[in-house]
């Protein structure tokens, strides 16, 4: 069997090394052929030394070219994109259009631009694998399955740490209250959306593009232990389920190897560790449904999608300053949503293409910066 | 769409009617060639009347020519293999090397010459669809999986009625006690076998051969509510279930319409009413090992996968008759998997043939009533 040949867009990242550690472990089946980081050198460069790709650039030496060759002059097979932000819109395009299959991570991509990436993916031929846990969940559910069987999905959200909190305690949550999440370990900006249901949100709008579901057909249950990832509710009665211990590698492996899957060891032990969960002892999973009332911010992104066009690429970029706000403890948490539907309504709809979403997220982010202005005098004179 | 021609044996049993209750509801897939019934000519007529059959017998009248004529000269596209017992053997592998797709609901069928079943079945390119729920559950989760992958399966339990029992309890349960299942609705033996785990131990051999795993990779947990049907647990750590209200529709439409899925609407509402379950409130799912010195009959189903050749025939058959004198108020519950083990034991094992399996059948049924007789003396004098 040829090697499958790897490229990744944010090899320094939490997603790009998680990635490198699951091709460590499977030598014989990839081999890396391009990585593309940002500012962190130091790590690039011992990357490039254990898995000598044929192309490797840094931003910060090769600018936004580097991403391009990395991403479609390396030879790749299969790009893992998992850059943030929008830095690397340009470069997965250009992949895509050359029939490259797309491993991807980068959330902003198919939340602002998802419409566009899938069309020319159809286009090309290229394949779009998710790697956020709930979208690979999905999508493994839906291996062998006729579209047109499906009634609805179910995204499931650990509820973050203010599930139990009412409603007030969440409109005045701290920095470090925000910042406990209960499951997942992830960078700040993730946490904070977590916490906002944002994060479940973007997914909606994500797994809207991936499945090609419209938003009153996808569900966001909340799940505690953060075991069942995603449901798929079938025409006929039937539900599939993806279960797997909160480990980033089983997706961006699954992504990576698809549609095979990794012969094994999996990482950290996951399989036991799982199967201790489900056998050893009693394990129980609860579902509930989340309250609109409570976390805001998951409305606001279901009303996103159903605007459609830029109104999501909107959203995101709102959300970006706005969490960086409260970060900074210059907003409440509160002021998050309020912030974020301030730029909807700022900002008029376009319809889609690369120049308009580019465009709605310069407008979103000065619409909302003065939403934030306003908010931290308020938040000031508490 | 050309229909289905869907030839049905046992037709009205309880997977025979509900068969012909889902086929009622998707008229314009399926149409009815066959139908072949034991005793029950009331029922059998007004089915007769309702799909008009182009073949239709009657055990009593028709005697196992009947069987055989529905299966294989009804020109079925699919045969719904519904009788219990072995009275459809020669039928069901008639049609399967005539290259007629099997929806098998026959357990005894599949527990006692499953692997004669499928190698046929491998020589014809018939299709083999599981009906029973677990295994259905399992079937669905391995669409467009490959084998190679998977790590082991998890059949489910509901645990019966004495799931919270002592031994003592339950070696001295009456048949009330053990009539009282906690969620499905079946058969009086289907009942008992369900109390006593022996339901799930033939499953555990069912599986084997329609899965071609080994019993060490196939695992019982509890589940009490009766949710998740069964899972898969890959290689590379992820896990896929199938989750269903119980409702054996849902299973019989999955394998009437593999590898497509029915439209909806779903009888019953079972769509809705897990959907409430799944949302509408807090649902809770656990799992539990079962433990061998409770339920006895579960290890010795593994022993007699691990044995091979005719021992599944002999567990299978020796049951029957400990359940039918349990029943009769003859031994005890407690008896029941002694009166199998000394079956197993009596039987010397032969390599699986239809001839073989006939004659393991009656010798079994023979040394489980010897043991069935020494019983009775010391459940009498208790």
């Amino acid at each position: 069997m040829a090697k499958r040949r790897v490229a990744i867009l944010g090899s320094t990242g939490s997603v790009g090394r998680q990635a490198l550690d699951v091709i460590a472990r499977h030598r014989d089946r990839f081999v890396v052929v391009g990585l593309a980081a940002g500012r962190n050198e130091a790590l690039w460069r011992e990357q490039v030394a254990a898995f000598e790709p044929d192309v490797a650039t840094l931003g910060a030496l090769d600018g936004l070219g580097g991403l391009h060759r990395v991403a479609a002059e390396s030879g790749a097979d299969i790009v893992l994109a998992a850059t943030d932000g929008s830095v690397a819109f340009e470069a997965v395009f250009a992949a895509v259009a050359a029939g490259i299959d797309i491993a991807v991570a980068n959330k902003e991509l198919v939340v602002a631009a998802g419409e566009l990436l899938f069309a020319q993916a159809a286009k090309s031929g290229a394949r779009l694998m998710p790697v956020d846990s709930e979208h690979s969940a999905i999508f493994q559910c839906l291996v062998g399955e006729p579209h047109d069987r499906i009634a609805s999905i179910v995204l499931t959200a650990s509820g973050g740490p203010f599930w139990d909190a009412d409603a007030d305690a969440i409109r005045n949550a701290t920095v470090a209250d925000a910042l406990r999440h209960p499951t997942w370990n992830m960078g700040t900006k993730n946490t904070i959306d977590s916490a906002s249901l944002m994060n479940k949100g973007l997914e909606v709008i994500e797994a809207s593009r991936f499945f090609a579901l419209p938003g009153d057909r996808i569900e966001v249950l909340v799940h505690r232990t953060s075991i069942a990832h995603g449901l798929v509710i079938f025409t006929d009665g039937n539900v599939k389920a993806q279960l797997a211990f909160p480990d980033m590698r089983l997706p961006i492996g699954y992504a990576l190897a698809y549609p095979d899957r990794l012969p094994g060891p999996t990482p950290s032990d996951a399989l036991t560790a799982l199967g201790a969960e489900l056998g050893a002892k009693v394990t129980s999973m609860t579902f509930e449904r989340p309250d609109i009332a409570r976390f805001p911010c998951l409305g606001l992104a279901y009303g996103a999608l159903e605007r459609g066009g830029t109104a999501p690429a909107v959203l995101s970029a709102a959300n970006e300053v706005a969490v960086a706000a409260f970060v900074n403890n210059e907003i409440s948490f509160g002021a998050i949503p309020e912030c974020i539907a301030a730029a909807l309504n700022a900002v008029p709809r376009k319809e889609l293409s690369l120049d308009a979403v580019r465009e709605a997220d310069r407008s979103a982010r000065a619409a909302a910066a003065v939403a934030v202005a306003q908010h931290r005098l308020e938040f000031r004179s508490v």
